[in-house]
């Protein structure tokens, strides 16, 4: 349960707390839609059977979608996929060489029958976002409350990118 | 609505019909789980008021899920999920050079505030089950049927690898 | 109008602000060349129709090349390009990761049908240099001033270098 | 002077003859748009200085917009950029291996000064058609029925799509 | 047991029958030195507790050196690494698209703690040389006569090269 | 020997001392598991006859494992693979420019007859590692010493897992 | 000798006779040029020392370039390059996967000190050339008759450039 | 001539004064072995007809080797080769992106008849040394020098590798 008692929709995953720097993104997003998540550092390599059990545990709690982020040779995705019926969502973590080539591949080449959906390379905001967009697929109340929020959303990104707008030509009206 | 009447819960569309050979796979799949679909073509660089207006009346029409196929500068994942609250599958079609790593970088290196959930290269099929996922984290009856349909899709492949480790173990037995 | 009441010859676009660091170079070049431009922020995923709105009437407001940069999967000058029969320079804007080569794919690898002029990752100067190339193919009076203009341009480049050759040699020759 | 007796408005050039079957996608979009054109084999390594010679002169014969197609270290199109005030375009040429990726670095990543409008791995058609909108940008007669004609190549696209379109949704319905 | 009877030395798995016909060389390379193997079907991804039992059980049934080849997100090698304490060789097994460099970096990026031996893009002759190599620094009966065999082997290598040396120099002398 | 006048089990070698900061993590690995290594600066372009010489050497002198070290075109490795019936472990060392591509091809892309057991870029400290599990190969006391010590190992990265998984939740908690 | 009992100049060797295919364009740029050579197969991996020995008697033998190709991690032409004082030219080789850049990589990316000259990947025939072109540097008589005749050469590419332009004129003119 | 009134036997010249930091480094290696050389500024893109004069007239003039270092489109040591019948070595300078890997690509990858002797990434030093060699392969006083001397350089280098490895053993000795 998150702090107020409600049962997480949302497992927000990662190989090591050296991922959440990168990882705490897609927190945000999630919270400013109003989406409960839990947060947990399941590793494929060094925790590969408790991995598994999260994974495989997740529906029946209620989680509806989980997030997993790694680098390098990034497993983590890809193994909660093998263990669960719920989407995953892969957030490629750049390390410090290959720039995220590395951590991009081995999570979006999966093969025919276990789906990892892939995001950019660090883009755990747009994980978080994906989730939601999850879930606002759902056929219930959830559903078109967050339909109707991710509408209001893209709305506010349209305002911001007009008030960029307007700010860019002052400023070069200004010969900055 | 498909051929049995009932409303598409899944676009699958492409920028070209050329696309339908790889793009095939992600029907099929959604067919194995009685999913229903809609295919189209929508270029997002021939048709693109069109295609975003297929986007953003998609969810009104009962759509919850779209599927995009692309090749080299593939923009029509990213064009459709600008147009629509619903999570968008995009799939990197390859193209005859580069090996879809054009494709693979223009769908899912999508800017923050609008994700796209990407799958392998050519990675169709593996599109299909993710929408079937999704549908999966429904919170209504056909979340419960998919989960179900899924969970027994899993036990199917388990037992087809037991099935091909039997055959390996006794080809190699026998010499071959 | 620029600030001298011109028509702007050129729209010089990017997809958010944050780009502008990079862009700048390429109206900084117009400006060697007084050549009138416009700027404005136009996001291929933020604000799809207004973007396609200001790429359909660029034409008739007298716009003659359309200079766009963006990053990552950076759909702005294809998209642009689709709703304009003008030609279209687009820029590859590096990103945190990826050197620019997500940037470079995405705009280079245009389908037959729509073509994109595109410049080197960052090179926004050269966006703004070839945008006056194709004023300069004009048959009327602002062609012939602008070739000109571009062969004392090279000449001076030229000059450049010969100054550069010099200082260089007395470099080593003093033993630095 | 083309068959028809007319000034060629665009140089179409490549460093071997073996490069014609890529290239000649350019001269068929020209054709289309009925704008005159002539060809050449030029090596910028076999004989630079006639290359620059031919670049040098394309503008005082009439020459308006160059399209230069090239593989490997492909250097005929910065080459020829060197020498003219006009716009070039360039072509990376796939050659046996790499997949063009050596074309295309060699010819886009031009320094600042000389740019090169570069399209896609073998998209001859592309530069083709870039041709045609950089003189659809001209101010005179040229430009407007360019301009006109584009237009309407665009819609054309865009009743292919549709066609596509159609015949996809009924392959679909047919069970192909 | 092999058909010997003799207890499997070395396990070499795959995640699919269809990587066998990459994967049979790392064999015939074990029957070449006379080391008893074991094969197996395991699939990371569609029997993940299946494969981590089996990587769990294979010391202690008297395996010494496992060889897993995996294409693609290749996690297999990495995921039986995490669950044994024995040396995990791994095999790159290239796909239909990407050569497969995807294959190479999902195996060798290994996060730290959890090493996994890579060897080259369908190198499974080279993996099952390593397995023999790993016996051979045994301090027992096995690894002396490993580590004599390998020197022979090596001695033949040299022998071929020398042939090969020979009959390249008469080809050339005749004027082929 | 090392310094308690034990024969060294590993070689931990290296082209140039510029790569101890690297590599220093493998002896590391070592250390902690308490196998006694030698280090040594060989190298295959400055040394090559000394190079191969120690490698030549190394079995006779009580050496079980080689774990080479170097970058860009980096032939220690192979070279030292090509001398010795000992398992080699090569280490990829970044420079400056290409992230360690260069290095990591050079290293395990080698023939079919002479494998090197390739670790991550820069991954010094798996390297130590997989010398470890390689040893932990061993029939004899050192072997089942090195497996006990290597399940403890995985066991400690596990409870590793458990305490960053409890101080993340924590911190998520705790609102940070 | 070469069959005219001519002291060999140049060395042309590889690592197998399966490279011989691409490398003797090698041998034919040389024989145009009527620059005696010598082959031999000599590997790094597989004969380390005899390949060092050929290298370090090179010179004394009259031998004044060598010419190395080789595939994959390819460490033959460094190899050669530490034990010599000649000039070393590298050949990448393409293998089965990865287009050569493996090879390219593993020749062209040595490390300060012992230099290779490289070339394209596959580019043996220009092997030959930059051999004949490092004789040209001779400040005998062979030099100045390998001058005299690079030069006539670079002529008679230049015609051969001509007689395409003409060629391809004609085709286009009679709309081939 | 040198500042010793020596006729310069090499040409190092580069695009841009930016690029001497890099490329100083091959006048140190020439200074070491007393080899005479000249140094210039000639860009083949500011001003292509000079550099091609710069070429032709190189070996009238008694230079017998041309080091060409260049960046991103790099074509100064192709169109160096293009004009001289001397040797050509080139140096990819690395740009702000892409780590030099596109200047690599342009300068490697030259069409059959034109070869450049690449060395690696900014290997400057290695270039200088590369025209020691090229010098070293001359028949006369000048080549037994050479020859010698780099037969001493050789040995120097192989000592300081020996001095390194007393010098990290007695670091690991001391427990650093």
């Amino acid at each position: 349960m998150d702090s107020d008692g409600r049962t997480p929709l949302v497992g927000l995953v990662m190989g090591s707390d050296s991922d959440w720097p990168v990882m705490r993104e897609a927190g945000e997003a999630l919270t400013e839609f109003d989406v409960p998540y839990e947060v947990g550092v399941y590793s494929a390599h060094r925790t590969p059977r408790r991995m598994l059990d999260y994974a495989a545990g997740a529906a029946d709690r209620g989680v509806r979608v989980v997030i997993a982020g790694a680098g390098g040779a990034a497993h983590l995705p890809g193994m909660v996929a093998s263990a669960t019926v719920l989407p995953v969502i892969g957030v490629p973590v750049p390390l410090k060489y290959l720039d995220g080539m590395d951590s991009l591949l081995s999570i979006v080449q999966m093969p025919a029958g276990i789906p990892v959906a892939t995001v950019s390379v660090g883009g755990a905001r747009n994980a978080g976002l994906l989730a939601v967009r999850t879930l606002a697929a759902d056929s219930g109340e959830l559903g078109a409350r967050l339909r109707e929020r991710m509408s209001r959303f893209q709305a506010e990104l349209e305002t911001k990118v007009l008030d960029k707008d307007s700010a860019l030509r002052e400023r070069v009206a200004a010969g900055e």
